[in-house]
């Protein structure tokens, strides 16, 4: 099968990280006889660059016409960058969030997994950790304090700004609906996270979710608080199978359960729709610090791959393989400096990719 | 000197925790000369089954009259209890909303220590935990999500709600004072949590901020994204001293926090205004199941009552009297279930209580 995918190295690491996703990717075309092509574009810092906008219609067009969109990363130092001197909406983030609200992609996917090979790495101690942990956080991407209205006015010489968290039921049940379906394939199990006791939002939206677990009687549903789920992913990760949120608070407790694994330099996310396009990219931001120096960790950028082939190709197998081969390569003992420990074999962005493609 | 403390023991263990707090202000008294008057005034959930409201206007007319409110903690277990059939604003939690929004309390100060004692029930690894961590998350609390308009419709048949996120530069500013003032008597570094790079409330948040930290040229201020923050307090909680942030932020990450500490039973709070008269409250809940059983631990309680002596009365001595209490108290091995480990000695939480007592 031929395969358009859209790739968007982005920023700091993004290109030396997408570069080797796309050797990975091409490896597994070679050996299952699929071909992918690739339609570079232009999103973030780069674009402002070179265009002046985060985004240009063009590049989200491209974007659109892809069988999928894979993305290295977006940003800069805000300190030391000419783009944060810039309004807020011709900032490189900007031209993520237009391009999650353009493909329509309102399902934010984000497994935490815990690498038995990177067990040191985790920050938790070792009871806590126990068999290590495997849970998915789904997040509400297009919709929240993200997307509603805002403004800063000035009434008699005091400043004043809004943002506004609005739900409707339409989107909270389809993205209930996604997170009840990976649930059934996975351990069946939905926590929902909102805070219901102070938000009419978070009413709403349990009451949906509850409404939404009546077509999937298989599957165990809970609420907990936000405050309590930021408390409860520190004390004892492995409770959790599937955790369902809206965007703002997926955003952090997203990354919070990335962090608490100690694998972020590993972990993939996918962003999907309702059709099958859905853009993949590493939990970790763009590190301009090291970019260009062939350092970066690109695993998480391989595992993006991988779940791409998975839900917008279908590809089990080719997918399995890449997970398959990053798990090798693990046991091999090769590390990137940011998963290095005692004993390990540092190696450099390059030839992590190499040694993934070799096992594949 | 003659001081009267609105005493709202609240429910669960809300009743019993109070009680030993009492103690030993009564012993702070006798040893310093100092005369506290109780007033009880009824919240929460107690309230609601005597009044029909979470806080009435008397209750709330006492504890302004007070020079000082100790809270014990309100509400229940949402599936088992009839309170949470009510509308929301009749629930147990919206009478600490009220009380806060009716008595000004506009500043959350709550301190996360890991007391050496308990270096054993911090989730982190050692080498995290290092020389262990102090520092201090000011919330603010009478703005934001909590208070913006809120509203549920349903529009050609699909229901809709949604929340504000609002601030004005003054509400902004006092907060960011009082974090600046509690920098200069600690390390003098503030860091700033926001998500300046979505939302405009926060961009106003930060800009405000900056302008007030120029009158506090010797504490350093930085900004982080509150994604970047719930990352960093599980990375590394050492790199703060004072963390300041709004509303639903605060709730969030000071919880989040607090349990990474490990030590969630011993972590006081205070609810401070523009006058001396705060409320002061243990960070944990009202623990139903284990209520009324001499199982909780007053200790959060105790110490919440020294931040009043220490905040409101300007009684340091008596304060500082009460926090080595605690601390030999724990030195000696006393131990309520919750931080038991082997080879301590396991009390309830009269015992605890009168052992602290006894070492003043
Ligand atoms: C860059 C930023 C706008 C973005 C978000 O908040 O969604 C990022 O933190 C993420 O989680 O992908
Ligand atoms: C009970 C609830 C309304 C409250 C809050 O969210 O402020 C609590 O979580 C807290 O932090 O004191």
């Amino acid at each position: 099968m031929n395969y358009n995918i859209a790739v968007i190295p982005g920023d700091g690491i993004g290109p030396e990280i997408t570069i080797e996703a796309r050797k990975v990717l091409d490896k597994i075309g070679e050996k299952y006889g699929h071909h992918f092509n690739y339609t570079e574009v232009l999103m973030g810092g780069i674009s402002i660059d070179t265009y002046g906008v985060p985004l240009t219609e063009e590049a989200l067009a491209a974007a659109k016409k892809s069988d999928s969109v894979l993305l290295g990363a977006v940003g800069g130092n805000v300190g030391q960058s000419d783009w944060y001197s810039l309004p807020p909406d011709l900032r490189p983030e900007a031209g993520l969030l237009a391009i999650r609200k353009g493909l329509g992609l309102f399902a934010n996917i984000r497994p935490a997994v815990l690498f038995h090979q990177l067990k040191a790495a985790c920050p938790l101690k070792d009871e806590i950790i126990g068999e290590g942990f495997d849970f998915v956080v789904i997040r509400e991407l297009t919709g929240g304090l993200y997307f509603g209205e805002r403004g800063t006015t000035t009434e008699n010489g005091i400043r004043n700004s809004f943002d506004t968290l609005r739900y409707d039921e339409n989107e909270i049940r389809r993205i209930a609906k996604r997170a009840f379906e990976v649930a059934m394939k996975r351990n069946k199990r939905v926590c929902s996270v909102d805070k219901a006791n102070v938000l009419d939002s978070s009413r709403l939206w349990r009451q949906v979710v509850e409404e939404t677990a009546e077509g999937y009687p298989y599957v165990e549903l809970t609420h907990m608080l936000v405050d309590n789920c930021a408390m409860q992913l520190v004390r004892d990760p492995k409770q959790f199978d599937v955790i369902l949120t809206e965007n703002m608070f997926g955003d952090i407790l997203s990354d919070e359960a990335s962090m608490v694994t100690g694998s972020i330099g590993m972990l993939a996310s996918a962003s999907l729709g309702e059709t099958k396009l859905g853009l993949y990219e590493p939990s970790h931001g763009s590190a301009p610090d090291i970019a260009g120096q062939n350092k970066a960790n690109p695993i998480a950028t391989i595992l993006s791959a991988a779940m791409m082939l998975r839900y917008s190709f279908d590809l089990e197998e080719a997918a399995d393989k890449i997970e398959g081969a990053v798990k090798t390569v693990l046991e091999k003992g090769y590390r990137t400096i940011d998963i290095m420990s005692e004993g390990k074999i540092l190696v450099g962005t390059k030839k992590m990719g190499d040694s993934i493609v070799a096992e594949i």
